[in-house]
């Protein structure tokens, strides 16, 4: 397993682990890991045969797999123990696929999927059951959409994606012209598009653009029930955690990463690498990359002293409330 | 063009255009627009044969196509240049309908969607793939839904309503009353009712009533993500944009606006034609209509003067300390 | 009526009322109710023939009925009311069902559901129209899965349950390894795990583990659009509001309530009992129960106490800068 992960062994090199598992399940003819100092006192306790650790961590009584990103190494010794099934290839009978719609080798459409007029399903593409394909729509290579998808038509798909279930890409943005208190529809005539390498959670929704594409870059990875609002270009390689939401005509930059629950307002450009804190709102262009928080996000640093003092806020008004009795009382003196 | 939106041609009145696209992705053939000031510089950079502006608006080198709401020309421009395909009446012989469905003409029923016994389907109706209509449940003249959407039982939706892939209408309210720590159901029997000219977004969700109906008003549009909880109602024309939610019992003045990820608690009123602000919560009946932002939200103004001085409050504190301090110093001098 | 709840009569005993409605639409053979002191002048307006109180409730005019705990007296009633249309058990010729997959008795499987490979129905399941059941996945007893619900492979239902439209249960967790600005996938190995008498709303997510299980602790109840993370460890008897979020490996203590809109940062412990206030972010451990608020959570009412000084900080700001002010004349004259 080290070779597999260029690791290092410290301890038994001949000992044999037949599965991975957490540090409070693990028995002793299982490898577990370390790789959130949070959980040190769990890893004391573990009765793991091994432990996947950071290089020089000291842990007694464990034979130690060491890794210069455990993280990492997990990932891959998981692949390792628990190869990914390969999705039988076939059409079902029970699906409903338009006459012309164009396929590559191995596709897999299971039942109850309906793949509409003009789509074209690359290689090794896998439907899952009740997913819909709307008309023209095309899906990349080696990319599989988990059960009830829907894509609505003109929807493009890159290669290698995962696409949850639930996941809803192309539905109209929310775009109305107000006259009068009356809302009139603005047709929504763009695409989504989205770039290889992409994973998309469960009840995330991606909405078409107006006019333009709404575009979601290469190895950008989207959490569950998170919203993306029409004509948003988010670009390669984000990180977008759960319920978080872009609002329309927003840039996010390469390497962005939104917390939880977070989100950004609609028309700003958010620089490369920028980082948004849980629970927080980018509600304007942010000067330069850096860590955000707050509503508005600002600065993370300000955002965490000033909410220290947020709290404390009663404690300074009473502060205050004295230093103006004794300001008043030398005043008096003064005059008297 | 000029004609069909009671515009005004400033430059080549015979200039032909192709189609609409935006400022960006715009060429010599085509139309494009400047509906938000934001883009400006790009107006002035397009390639774009012509632009759509508001009257006045000044733009070298570009005929202009003027227009006294030029969002609300854009919508009627986009539906000339792009009329929407009416679909295909007819029923799949892959749906499930129940013998007894009353239908009006021309109804489009899509593959594998199922109608219950009872459920009504009025004139010009589309169902889609895999929609499921509850038992007793209406759908009115005109109304679209996208493919995957449920109605529970007897839910009814009104007429020219678009309701987008995912939504879910009439599931059970959230009402549970608790004894001795459990939490026992309290049956939702009301019904969800959703009057003419609603737009619903993709995976929102609207829960029936206990008791009562929960009510979204005429040409109200919500946007994707969206929760209304049992017994809210809705006014008409009311915005709610992406992941707002409006708990249960809440009323909602007509012409509301929700912004992204705003909320409402339970058993509120919110005056007619209140605005709330991105990340915000209603936390308490609003004492009158006008814009509102924080958490609680408080008057808009208010909020944003407060907010620009909480990222300044270890400014603020440290000012407090010196100042005390000072006047320490005062205090001593006089009693020396 | 009131011997059914344990409730008692102050009126009329043999008045017959024919239905439960609300205060505002009740008539004269209805029952209504007044279970939260809010509406307490709908209540004297009502036309309803009798109301269900809490006991020693003055309301002139009408006919009461006292019960102990009038929410869930309302509870008892509704179900005598409108007892439950059991569903007709049977297996839809429309259904994908898998050759081995077991059954109990009394299974009811809907049009278009798929029940995949060494999937287990236990007795009176019922598997609404378009559910993927993955495979190997189990329902125990008594569990309803409304239409077009997603259980990914070896996931786990328990007894009694309601599964609400939309929901997915077991997607992938949102684990990547980073490395030089690149995603890698962990693979997401655990399962989801839903115990006895839970209830999950419309469009939640609950992902399924890293390594080890996410589980929701019998009697829970869960609200739609909710979102829970990996290897998150949700207790008994735990009420969690619409759109709230708990991320990732926290723990969240039997009992405990989440309020709309709220959240749990990653990884954290939170104690049993525990009430965390609507749009609020707990983002470290929690000392102790208690109820939390703000972003990030504190006590309760601390944070009420701040926010009210945070809104009349412009105030605060103002009497320091006076206070100054006047400091500074003292400074002067002392010097002069």
């Amino acid at each position: 397993l080290a070779d597999e992960i260029g690791g290092n062994v410290r301890g038994d090199r001949d000992r044999v682990v037949t599965g991975v598992a957490t540090l409070d399940c693990a028995g002793p003819d299982e490898l577990s890991f370390l790789t959130n100092r949070r959980y040190r006192d769990r890893a004391e306790r573990t009765r793991a045969g091994a432990v996947l650790v950071a290089p020089g961590t000291e842990l007694e009584g464990h034979d130690l797999l060491e890794a210069g990103d455990p993280y990492l190494a997990l990932a891959r010794l998981l692949e390792l123990f628990h190869p990914a099934q390969p999705v039988e290839a076939g059409l079902s009978e029970r699906a409903w696929i338009a006459e012309d719609v164009e396929q590559g080798s191995r596709v897999h459409v299971g039942p109850f999927a309906v793949i509409d007029a003009g789509a074209r399903l690359d290689d090794d593409v896998v439907i899952g059951a009740g997913c819909f394909v709307g008309r023209g729509s095309r899906v990349g290579n080696g990319t599989e959409l988990k059960p009830r998808v829907v894509l609505y038509p003109e929807t493009e798909v890159g290669e290698r994606c995962l696409i949850h279930s639930g996941v809803v890409l192309g539905g109209d943005g929310f775009g109305f012209a107000t006259s009068a208190g009356r809302h009139h529809k603005v047709p929504q005539l763009g695409r989504v598009v989205i770039e290889d390498d992409v994973e998309i959670g469960a009840n995330s929704t991606v909405d078409r653009g107006a006019v333009g594409d709404t575009r979601i870059g290469r190895g950008s990875k989207i959490d569950n029930l998170v919203m993306i609002g029409h004509g948003a270009q988010i670009g390669a390689h984000c990180l977008l955690a759960g319920q978080a939401g872009i609002a329309g005509s927003t840039t996010v930059g390469e390497g962005s990463v939104f917390a939880g629950q977070s989100g950004a307002g609609g028309h700003l450009t958010i620089p490369p690498g920028t980082i948004v804190a849980a629970k927080s709102a980018v509600l304007g262009d942010p000067p330069g990359p850096g860590m955000l928080a707050g509503i508005p996000a600002t600065d993370h640093k300000t955002w965490k002293r000033s909410q220290v003092i947020v709290r404390k806020l009663p404690e300074l008004q009473r502060e205050l409330t004295k230093l103006r009795a004794r300001l008043e009382q030398l005043e008096r003196r003064r005059e008297s």
